[in-house]
């Protein structure tokens, strides 16, 4: 398992996964601050924990909501096609620009996301799924 | 890491992970696909982005994001699952039987979910948990 | 990849995924169950497959799904982050404390929401974020 670490292409994926997995958490604080601020929770003893009145979901928990959605249907496929993109022996620039790419999309996904900025948060979404698409590839290329 | 790609079971879980994350990029793209026709935006820049009136989310779309909602609550498991299974020591046959499987009968799942057919969307799902249990017991086996 | 299971971090790594992706198969099963009970189902096909008038969301079925979106933020993380952190050389009994703690809390988390017991589900989902940035930081560490 040293050898892993040893390889460059491995630890650029190590990284980005790491920092991508923050941040996701870091969306999650995201729609916990719009519950707080609109006092919109999603369940009745939630809203006693915080001295509110009720539940309800408000357009601004709804948007936060939506942002861990894209999240969520995108970078668990990094995860996996990441790892097995640079086990099939990626080489370190080709893991460098693929890996950087989709952490730099998917962050600034969430930014515009945030500040409501289309057309910029459609082109970060496709530049993402353009690095999946690419590392998927070489898999099956690499796997058949 | 050159003898994972050598043998056959990684090669198979690595082929059949790649194949699974495209179909959740074309499960997405059909959603977007049913927003586009149903002109049902989840976001007013996104509304104003292809020129329609305002967001809503009518029953076409919500069928199509319960597709995705289901491959993520799946085929995450699967990266996983059949990653450590594979990593465990599995053999070329049990590798091909589950992964392939599990890949076909979500395939027909989303088939069979745009097709709105009952029973054969649930079997599909049966399938695909019966193989992600299956691969689970021998990873506990193996490990404890 | 016979060293992989030799490992004893890498093990159990392997058997906390393997028991976080019962658990989440089985929260799944807890959602059906709801719609069972409360005839709440989430398509008009399923509906007739159940012999029940129509599709309909109530809200015992809007918590199981929380219960599963809760999961899904939270556990596909710990599958990368969990099994970077062990290939990044952890300890057996660094892996021994995270990996049981995260599966302990997420599954007290579990628990705690069926029960609608506050604070306490919000305690053990902060004892799964700890851990997920601890083993997070471990791994920046290393590969920077």
């Amino acid at each position: 398992m040293d050898d892993l670490l040893s390889n460059p292409a491995f630890r650029t994926y190590a990284l980005c996964a790491a920092i991508l997995a923050v941040k996701m958490l870091l969306s999650a604080s995201y729609t916990t601050i719009a519950r707080m601020r609109s006092q919109g929770y999603a369940n009745p003893e939630d809203a006693r924990l915080f001295g509110a009145s009720g539940p309800a979901e408000p357009a601004a928990v709804a948007h936060a909501l939506r942002i861990q959605r894209n999240d969520g249907e995108n970078i668990p496929l990094f995860f996996a096609v990441g790892l097995l993109y640079v086990l099939a022996g990626a080489s370190a620039f080709g893991a460098a620009v693929y890996c950087w790419a989709f952490t730099a999309a998917r962050i600034l996904h969430t930014i515009t996301y945030m500040a409501h900025l289309q057309p910029w948060r459609a082109i970060s979404y496709g530049v993402g799924v353009f690095c999946l698409v690419g590392m998927a590839v070489q898999i099956i290329a690499a796997a058949i």
